[in-house]
């Protein structure tokens, strides 16, 4: 799936920031494919981008419309279908992530039939996928795997990118989540692939490559998370990761929407490569990256010094340190 | 999904037994439900029932005509579409379970409109589906795992329904893959359910019941399937099972599909507990079920004794010697 750049962000009326994560993503990452973002009254989410509706958005270059939001149920409010008309009006594609398919809402499919444009959903794969062949392919690659749900590992991959683009090596992001796939133009949902095919598409998301290019692929969920174990380990063995590095959040008492406590660092570095030398026998933990938001910068740097010297490993907040220190370990162990 | 009965399978014209195989497991364990056999001229296959067409079949009760097939790339051959259009017009509902939908072609939606009759796709669930909780529900759970796709899970938990029922127990067998669903009359094609749904719907597929019932939840592809593992993790996280048997194929040195070896019984056995014990922490295998039909008795009752004496384990072949050892088991290890 090919997005259209650059994007106009329609945030709707949204009642706040955490409903409006994907289009934020979008802009922390691809502030330069953004022209502007379409708040609707009483909107309480803010990209600190130009404001404009889709008419203004066409005008200032946009060719496809985000809808850069999540909600309960995976809906598409009715009251914001006008706008996504409008959008298509407007000579704009519309791209969304939710549960629901904007093609099967009746107004919006005439409407992109009516003008030529293109309805995308990204959690919907338009790809027919084959089953994973578990086959090693040429070039390496790098997963984040996770304690947890929600606890960085987009975020990890992404500014991994960037701190191996900086230090000279070709790498590049491989999303498997909607809001991974508008920061990078391209990808699948892999949480909304057909189960038989998981493997297989995180396979086609990491194509074979040249020996020395790094891929480094957006993980999902969590080994030890009830409801999405299954996503993690067919996307585990289907990326066939040289390396992996595990996100973690130290103040979460429990996993994200079940009763479930959270595996402790050591559990998911075990399982990881119990389950992932499957397809890649060489794989190996590089780093450790833990969200040290809630913590004072002292109690952070005594987290991080304390992971790292209890797994014998680089441990970072990327956000708040960086990633430098997995970067160097990278290198160190895959020389080229 | 609910189908109704009794049957007249639908065999087409395939060129072996192998690729009726859905249709001859059917009438394996469900010989009562079936009035008969639909075959076009050429058909390589046979199932041992009275032949009759579309309205014979109707004549003689049947409700659903099933498609009793699998071939390459799960499409519907076009010179069957005729046969199903005359399913319909005589009065029975149509059941597949092909990757392609009976709704998908045109003929054969049009023809289900004009006679008010019903196509029901097994792999093409219509539940929505929650994601899993991981929260343990009442009742005995037992799902059979293997060392490789196809290695007689579906068999091995049918055979320990009987078994169980007749040994007094309170035993139902819990429908995963398309030919189970036939089987039973209802459940889902666990690997046609989108990623982010396989745990939830393993625990829609064996519900909170009485606390002494016991569901035989059919196994899908191994832990150790490149392909296939997310399935089988997201399942045995869903069904949460309180014991597990182990099913393989000892002359097999491929895993299906792909290059690599057969993981051992003990590596089974160590990763089901160790990943199964996230939703069951009481988790512990009950025996071990072998398929020995390539080996001559004397090689399988050595073949068998070795497995049972190593594992400290009762091991059978539930088609050549029965299943009493693992039903004792069971009712020595969970005495109600």
């Amino acid at each position: 799936m090919e997005i259209s750049r650059p994007y106009l962000l329609f945030l709707g009326d949204v009642p706040d920031a955490l409903a409006a994560k994907t289009g934020l993503g979008i802009v922390d990452w691809r502030r330069d494919w953004c022209v502007g973002q379409w708040r609707l009254p009483g909107c309480k989410a803010d990209a600190k981008l130009p404001e404009m509706n889709a008419a203004e958005g066409a005008d200032a270059g946009a060719k496809t419309m985000i809808v850069g939001v999540v909600n309960a149920g995976g809906k598409l409010p009715e009251h914001w279908i006008s706008s996504i008309e409008d959008a298509l009006a407007a000579g704009m594609d519309v791209a969304a992530g939710l549960h629901q398919r904007l093609a099967d809402i009746p107004r919006i499919a005439e409407a992109a039939k009516k003008h030529g444009r293109k309805l995308l959903d990204v959690r919907r794969s338009t790809e027919n996928f084959e089953t994973g062949k578990g086959t090693k392919r040429p070039g390496l690659r790098l997963l984040t795997v996770g304690t947890d749900c929600s606890v960085g590992k987009k975020y990890t991959a992404l500014a991994l990118e960037a701190g191996m683009q900086a230090a000279g090596l070709d790498a590049r992001f491989c999303a498997t989540g909607q809001t991974g796939v508008f920061i990078s133009g391209r990808g699948a949902a892999i949480d909304a692939v057909v189960a038989d095919f998981i493997s297989g598409a995180a396979e086609w998301l990491s194509p074979a490559t040249e020996p020395a290019t790094w891929q480094l692929v957006e993980g999902q969920g969590s080994l030890f998370h009830p409801s999405f174990a299954g996503v993690s380990l067919g996307l585990l063995h289907g990326a066939q990761p040289d390396a992996f590095v595990v996100c973690h959040e130290p103040t979460r008492t429990n996993m994200r929407g079940v009763a479930h406590p959270l595996p402790t660092i050591a559990e998911v570095i075990e399982a990881t490569i119990a389950m992932g030398k499957l397809t890649n026998p060489a794989i190996r933990p590089v780093g450790i990256a833990i969200n040290t938001a809630a913590l004072a910068e002292t109690d952070a740097l005594e987290t991080l010094e304390a992971a790292a010297a209890k797994h014998d490993l680089p441990a970072t907040d990327p956000v708040r340190f960086g990633v430098d220190p997995i970067v160097k370990r990278i290198m160190t162990e895959f020389p080229s």
